[in-house]
């Protein structure tokens, strides 16, 4: 089934655009749960059960995982399989390289890992995304406008003629709209960036947007659902995953899910 | 000691610029390793042997060893620490993220595995970028102008004021010669782009240049070193780890490694 189709699935069955990330950090989880035998897992296992029914993605961020070495990389694999089919999951990995390791890269995430979903870095163009592009029922998510103060540094130049004053940004998704000839890309645009995140939507009508950026970066929730329509996926991590860091940090998650699902779904038409 | 220091003692001591790139794919290493307990490893641990007078530099190719899950993140710790200790190895693992995930990039391959250098990619800007530059004696090289026909989708792309109408990579290097503070930022460029080469040098003069892209992707060696002047490093994969599939294997990666670090040499001044 193609990434969209399934996400259409989940997100009206879970009533829900909110993306849970486990960006698990060994040092930031409940202490008690060390004494587990897989404590990072244990603590995604617990956190999966607590919003299975909320969400409309899991997104893990690769780095947390790299940091543990080999059981980080078991812990990815165990967490992935846990998760209950139907719910996306997006490995947040920001790669790109040239076609020849890219491709390695995509088996990686898309085969061995089984991923539904993988961000990419679009700054080596063309021939790094497109092995990504290959897997039809994935969706590649490629870097647009950030939600970090870095983002001005590159992403928000103003381009010369032929790209009519437009920013980098914008003429990275008016090239991801060429590529995307499978109907499998994505963009990621930061939720700290409401108005261009409109303009984005402008541009691309039907892709879909993963955002993260909201609670611990500030991002705005009216703002983001607002402009972004239908299609996105709003992450969130810290909030609601170190809601607590005692015995009852799955209720304080699930609680914190909750209350984000539902602001997110206050701001949303057609429901 | 500093990476730039311990680069000009082994480019002294081996009298080369050369670079071996250990982009060692499982499946194109000669067969009757395949009986070894780790054929990955015992392969990169020959052409240690055969090429380690001749190089300044491995550079390892994250994404084939990531391809091969736990055992490949074993294969790499096996390799870094094979290694000579006086030749820096670099990690060409091209992340970038935000500060708190780059941070645990910076992490896993600065601390956990030691290597001396990384390649990291620019496109989040300087906060994905600085938690890298934390690590004074490592050095971290920033995607310029790469070798891959995807180059000109971004990269090159001409800036408006007040960008003087210099391209993007040019920004780029304008950027990393102010995050340079600590000097431990180089640069990568690719073999394939002479005339830009050039260009970049003029304005980095001092910066080391990390060159991809001779021999496979067809990058000339005298335009390379007569543009990229000092502390530059070439360089090659494919041309010499599979320079032969037979029992030979690496009496010929020592031939192919010789003559590139002599045709290297050739156009070399004051050695």
């Amino acid at each position: 089934m193609k990434f969209i189709k399934k996400l259409e699935k989940i997100t009206a069955k879970n009533n829900s655009l909110l993306c849970v990330g486990l960006d698990t950090d060994i040092n930031l989880i409940p202490k008690f749960l060390l004494k587990e035998a897989n404590p990072m897992f244990a603590f995604n296992r617990e956190l999966i059960d607590a919003t299975k029914s909320l969400v409309c993605a899991y997104k893990l961020n690769s780095a947390f995982y790299e940091a543990q070495g080999k059981s980080g990389f078991e812990t990815l694999k165990q967490t992935k399989d846990y998760i209950p089919s139907d719910i996306p999951v997006i490995i947040d990995a920001k790669r790109g390289d040239i076609g020849n390791s890219s491709k390695m890269y995509a088996r990686t995430f898309f085969e061995n890992f089984g991923f539904d979903g993988t961000t990419v870095n679009p700054y080596m163009g063309f021939d790094s995304v497109e092995p990504f592009l290959k897997y039809e029922d994935k969706c590649t998510f490629i870097l647009c406008l950030t939600s970090n103060p870095g983002s001005s540094d590159f992403q928000t130049i103003k381009l010369c003629r032929p790209f009519r004053n437009q920013r980098l940004y914008e003429e990275v998704v008016r090239k991801v709209l060429v590529w995307n000839k499978k109907g499998n890309c994505g963009l990621v645009v930061g939720a700290t960036k409401p108005e261009e995140l409109k303009k984005i939507r402008k541009i691309a009508q039907d892709l879909p947007i993963l955002i993260p950026g909201i609670g611990a970066q500030g991002g705005k929730i009216e703002s983001v659902v607002k402009y972004g329509g239908n299609n996105i996926i709003i992450n969130s991590s810290r909030s609601i995953i170190y809601a607590s860091s005692d015995q009852d940090f799955t209720k304080k998650a699930e609680e914190t899910a909750t209350k984000l699902r539902d602001e997110i779904n206050r701001y949303r038409k057609n429901i």
